[in-house]
């Protein structure tokens, strides 16, 4: 059993073509029916304000599976702690024992989420997608746009943000990074002109409508993730008339579904998964214009995926 | 963080009085409504005819959770390899951080489920309780009779199991440590003269009936932990008329009461909580001739409770 540290996996893992593929293969898997992920196991300790997740997956034919464990201590940043945390173990499938512990600190959790961002562009967004409108300044907001260059040829980058030094910050960091980037004082301004529009926010009520959409864009919501969280109006799901998400059962009850789960009504537009649309080759963009929205609350498929390619990569140094 | 390997911990807990306290404290807590205890997250893979749980719980204002990994993989046996393994991880409630991994093989999870039927029978038993039918004859047919000595005067043990030469070896282990033993041939012979009955088996079918059971018998049935497992049949909980349990989600889904979830039927007795009748001191017992019956399937409340004892005796060495 081998134990490694996030120094170790950052070292060996980024954002590249070969941890996409493998992150895209684990959706393929789950889209043919080829894939078990139980429910996330999901704890909170409100006396704490904390919260703990659990996530696993294993895929038909694969000699191993990861369990993720991710942290949340949403009162660590007072004390200059970061809010979240956890760990990834890797089991082997045939025999029950732990082959690894990778100590990520949340790190292969970042890297398998942009890489869902850029699968989801690399199927639905259109092929000249040069313009990223991003919602959100924050770490998620970076790597997608990172990895978004991985499918598209990304240049400009217009940023909205809730905190205008966040943006400012963020600004600078995608500038240092190649991107044309520009600031917006509205989420209006800042979807203008865009090909794809990232929304990475905590935000609890929507923030992107349907009047916020250029023709043609793709929509990729990440951050609704927990029952609370919610990003999308209603309006933009019925503009785009197809919904796709990582995972329906996930969707409906932590990301932009979940509203139609609550209200207990049927959802006004065809719902699709991910792995499903690509394993198929569905075409869901038929004319320049249209609309297409994915919802990414983050599955155990990308966990094993993710968690599978960094133990290859660390095994082989 | 501190990684701790079995032997270490193996070394510094046991089947005592201090842990039973600890596990005894977990119950209580999950009965006062004072605990917070997901749904067990469980994953088959049918291919390696493996599964692995994930269990976890928090007892309000405790600073360390755990959360148990527990794999089973049921063709390791023919390569010499034990069917179980896990590993528990603590975890702090406040920060998120992981403070121990346990790499304890399941040892840990031996000792709390050994604890849990002492518990169960220190508030359900007879007080004068000297006889124990066991049926079965694997680890825990061991360890739920050695932890009865914590809380009553065990001194004989009437063995049944599926294998003969299975019941021969447990008879040796069991004289070892000072028990008298007879072997049986039949489930109703061995239970025929019990203070105690122990139902320790991976039986699909009922192997235990209504009149099998001498007048003021206590029943513990602990096999029964997965949606195909059963080892009582209707007629013994009737005959009880009270079903205690240690989670009754647990016990309609993986335990005792699932077949009246299956046909969807309300159990025509008493259904309770373990840790509801420890707290509130309910007496089951009324007369000598009294029958209880307890089921267990495993709470992650005695995972937390274990786990944080085992880290505060290997810190404290």
């Amino acid at each position: 059993m081998k134990l490694y540290q996030r120094d170790e996996i950052q070292a060996v893992v980024g954002i590249d073509d070969e941890a996409l593929r493998q992150v895209e293969a684990g959706f393929i898997a789950l889209g043919r029916g080829e894939a078990v992920q139980p429910a996330i196991l999901s704890m909170v300790m409100e006396e704490f304000n904390s919260e703990v997740d659990v996530k696993t997956a294993h895929i038909k034919g694969w000699e191993r599976y990861a369990i993720k464990v991710s942290s949340g201590a949403f009162d660590n940043p007072k004390h200059g702690l970061p809010s979240l945390n956890g760990l990834m173990m890797l089991f082997s499938a045939r025999t029950g024992q732990v082959e690894a512990v990778l100590f990520d600190e949340g790190y292969l959790t970042m890297v398998r989420t942009a890489m869902a961002g850029a699968i989801a562009a690399k199927y639905l967004s259109r092929e000249d997608s040069r313009r990223v409108a991003v919602l959100g300044a924050g770490e998620q907001a970076q790597r997608q746009v990172e990895a978004l260059r991985l499918v598209r040829n990304i240049d400009i980058v217009d940023v909205w943000a809730r905190r205008s030094e966040g943006a400012e910050d963020y600004a600078d960091r995608m500038r240092s990074r190649g991107f044309t980037v520009s600031m917006h004082d509205s989420v209006h301004s800042a979807c203008d002109q865009a090909d794809i529009i990232i929304t990475a926010t905590s935000a609890r009520e929507p923030l992107l409508f349907a009047h916020d959409l250029p023709d043609g864009v793709h929509v990729t919501a990440m951050g609704s993730d927990s029952p609370d969280k919610r990003e999308l109006d209603e309006s933009v799901l019925i503009h785009a008339g197809a919904f796709v998400c990582d995972c329906r059962a996930q969707s409906e009850h932590n990301g932009e579904l979940k509203v139609f789960t609550q209200e207990k009504r049927e959802p006004p537009f065809v719902v699709l998964e991910l792995g499903r649309v690509i394993d198929r080759g569905e075409r869901l963009r038929t004319s320049e214009a249209d609309i297409t929205v994915c919802d990414l609350t983050g599955t155990g498929v990308q966990d094993t995926a993710i968690a599978s390619f960094a133990l290859s990569r660390l095994a082989g140094r």
